[in-house]
């Protein structure tokens, strides 16, 4: 008799698909209003710059380890940042040999964006679901990653 | 005066950075356990073929489209997995031009291996939360994942 293999992840609903699914489908809403917004070059990639860079500038180094990446990944993705001007990168004013990495008018203009823009759509999916619902699943994400935290 | 910047994503607790925070930390822990029980070749770019590869195989461009990535990266995890005998790559018998893509024993035992940690995980996290908030929160996730997809 042949041996059928396991289901794999994704039909099993795990607790990881479950959390995915919403994010990913949320995460490409998100881009594609960016891009009609006049953010077009953003890509889901570049958060590793914006989820980490600090109000008064960050440290190329600082953001490669937040964002769990090579220096050289981080620089990659920072050069074309500061080509298409959401970024600025200059010397470290505290470090002449590290470099500072600032967010320009339009990376806070974009910030500005994709906030309100995630905002709105977390409000638009509470009318769907219910706010109650919506505020319930909140606190139990924020139990379950301080549960996970927990575990030995 | 000065204006501040306003407070990025991370800080702000948007829906996706919560739905992120467990998913980014249950992943963490799922792959160091596998590397633990024997499959330390296996990164989380990988899951992008675990996640789509069907029973019966597939198709290498099928699985390009699922993971949407272009046909180089998906040969690239390929070879990768095939080299470390978690699938075999041969002709493909429909199709003599495609290729077909299988998971190898290894490759079904490490699925196996992954799907028993990750509801080990969950069932653990449970314990601590609650296993009804748990319950629920899996039940608001799908209705999360339906109300973002009834957007219009």
């Amino acid at each position: 008799m042949r041996v059928s293999p396991p289901s794999f992840p994704e039909q099993a609903a795990t607790l990881g698909a479950l959390l995915r699914r919403p994010y990913r489908q949320l995460s490409g809403r998100l881009y594609a209003e960016m891009a009609a917004q006049g953010f077009p070059e953003i890509r889901p990639a570049h958060s590793a710059v914006f989820r980490h860079i600090a109000p008064e500038g960050s440290r190329l180094t600082e953001l490669a380890e937040l964002a769990d990446l090579t220096k050289q990944s981080m620089a990659y993705l920072l050069g074309y940042l500061e080509e298409h001007d959401y970024v600025s990168i200059g010397p470290d004013p505290a470090d002449a040999r590290a470099k500072r990495v600032r967010l320009t008018k339009r990376g806070n203009a974009f910030i500005k964006a994709l906030l309100a823009a995630s905002q709105r759509i977390e409000a638009e999916a509470g009318k769907i679901m219910g706010r109650a619902k919506m505020q319930q699943l909140r606190e139990a994400l924020v139990a379950l990653d301080q549960a996970i935290a927990e575990l030995p």
